[in-house]
């Protein structure tokens, strides 16, 4: 049994590893972001350490290089599973066993079966092992690489923007600008949080959109989600997308189910999607939408091209229900939308499943 | 200059009479809500009083009768201008100085050109008048009331319920229920505090509603707003907004002005307009919405009826603006709507015209 004043230092750690793997400036990848904080027997922090991205040390290995010889005897609080398998880098098990760690706190067991086992091994090596602290905030940092991991295909949030009256563009075409200046800033900020962002060819077609994250300058970032297009018609050789700007990808499919493994096959785990009606009636009717993110403008048109497109419902009792988890008013004075964050209904988010 | 003592009190006292004023179970009828709170010279409350509805006492006579010969010398703070005419009761203005109050101070002008001149008329009298104080909040307890005055028609909030993707019922026309209870609860609280209820005779057809307020036992108020009914077809004999449950009158007429000049002649001062698209893109395309409550429920339909009807508008750049004026989320848990109150975009609510 630990002390009060061990167990209050180890979830100070925790909440500090948290923030440690949410650094600003980590890419985002096929790898889960992680933080660790090394305690010695007073609860004082003895080192610090988080991944930075694919190819580079993982947060336990940062930590243990950065202690030194100061490693051994320390508690060791992270917020996953340390890895067993020897992947770009080596097993952080085994890293720990050597530098003679004696207690290892994690949030969140590994989803990943490739890399599972790590408790099992610190066990048998003799080393305390306590599991579940903060587990839930744990999730909600990797909720998507953790989604991935676990339904074996990308997260996908959908992404619309729409008047109060379920209009996507005027009679005309029109649809610049349906939503405010705040709500498009934040669009680029939730597509940075991305690494797909994916319409179909129409779309390419009706707005030859970037489909960049710009800062509020309009400059892109460095950093850049993968573009993908899909559909079976051809992608104009002067499309914007293929601009070089960022990697583009073309899905030869029409079949969400399909362009979301071939995006898991990529590595890619959390889709961000941008397209039209039809293409956002094939998710959602597919089931294949985990999150929507609705940016509602407080305007009517009356008339022109719906949000979403035939869902194959006809009566209200079948109606596709979602849950609200947030509602924001973005911008100011007569330039405001609504943000709607809402998750389907008939089933929890990613971060709820093991509350 | 009244001592920062007595501005207090007389603040206070205002806060005090605003509530009077809204008392609960004060029916809304042509009459302003009003209240008043004498005080003596040592800021004490001498008597309190409030209008009750048509017919009966204005709040200051209320006071005064309360208060008897210890009127003499109080300050009369009061929500709105002592109205200076004699209607089913006396001139406030005259029962003022007979009572000798030595100070009022009220809140709103009174915006009636019948009733006005209160304050010529105490200042005749040697009264010392002071207004304005708290004004902005005695404009909203009377809002419809002051902007039919103002404006020589009933105020009108339209209320609508919709899916995310602008829909008011599926493709087989049904529609109950789009939204939660909790939506339904509160525009049941909404209907009563509006003298009327006014749908188009295509609604009475195809809901054949009640158009009552309800409870939330589904019991109906005592005090009902009037149910208006508007269009060139006939209401069916058998529709149950014949039923008796509440006064309903047919207004034989497409045009919203022509209903709301009609309306308004019955000393009808605020109007809860329900009625379907085609109604609803009437008032809105003539500029005669003057307040919108969207109850958006976060559900999909692809397809069905569309909440508001062709507007003329076919280019995004003159799509029909609004203001956000309140988001709030109703009801809990899987079972929730979002509720937005609007107002238009080209010109401020009635409440915020002289700030």
């Amino acid at each position: 049994m630990r002390s009060e004043q061990q167990a209050g230092a180890e979830q100070r750690a925790m909440r500090r590893a948290l923030d440690l793997a949410q650094s600003p400036g980590v890419p985002l990848g096929p790898n889960p972001r992680v933080g660790c904080v090394l305690l010695d027997d007073e609860g004082q922090v003895v080192a610090e350490g988080h991944h930075r991205g694919a190819g580079t040390p993982h947060a336990e290995a940062a930590a243990l290089t950065e202690a030194g010889a100061a490693a051994a005897g320390t508690t060791a609080v992270v917020t996953l599973e340390p890895c067993n398998h020897t992947g770009r880098t080596g097993p952080c098990t085994e890293a720990l066993i050597a530098a003679g760690v004696c207690r290892v706190v994690f949030a969140q067991p590994d989803p990943n079966p490739v890399a599972a086992g790590g408790e099992r091994r610190l066990r048998d090596a003799g080393i305390e092992v306590d599991l579940g602290l903060l587990e839930r905030e744990a999730r909600a940092v990797n909720r998507a690489w953790t989604f991935a991991l676990e339904h074996r295909r990308p997260f996908v949030t959908w992404k619309l923007a729409t008047t109060l009256d379920g209009r996507s563009a005027a009679a005309d075409g029109t649809s610049r600008w349906i939503t405010s200046r705040a709500s498009r800033v934040d669009t680029h900020r939730l597509r940075s949080r991305c690494d797909v962002v994916l319409v179909g060819t129409g779309t390419i077609e009706v707005d030859d959109p970037r489909l960049t994250v710009r800062d509020e300058y309009d400059e892109a970032l460095a950093h850049q989600p993968l573009r993908a297009v899909m559909g079976l018609r051809d992608v104009a050789a002067g499309a914007t997308v293929l601009d070089g700007a960022a990697e583009t990808v073309l899905l030869r499919t029409r079949d969400p189910r399909e362009a979301l493994a071939e995006l898991h096959a990529r590595d890619r785990r959390h889709v961000f999607l941008e397209g039209g009606p039809t293409l956002a009636a094939a998710f959602l009717a597919a089931g294949l939408v985990d999150e929507v993110v609705a940016y509602v403008a407080p305007t009517f048109l009356g008339a022109g091209r719906s949000a979403v497109g035939d869902l194959g419902i006809t009566t209200i009792g079948d109606a596709l229900h979602l849950r609200v988890e947030d509602v924001t008013v973005l911008g100011s004075g007569e330039q405001t939308d609504v943000r709607l964050t809402l998750t389907p209904a008939h089933r929890g988010g990613p971060t709820e499943k093991r509350d």
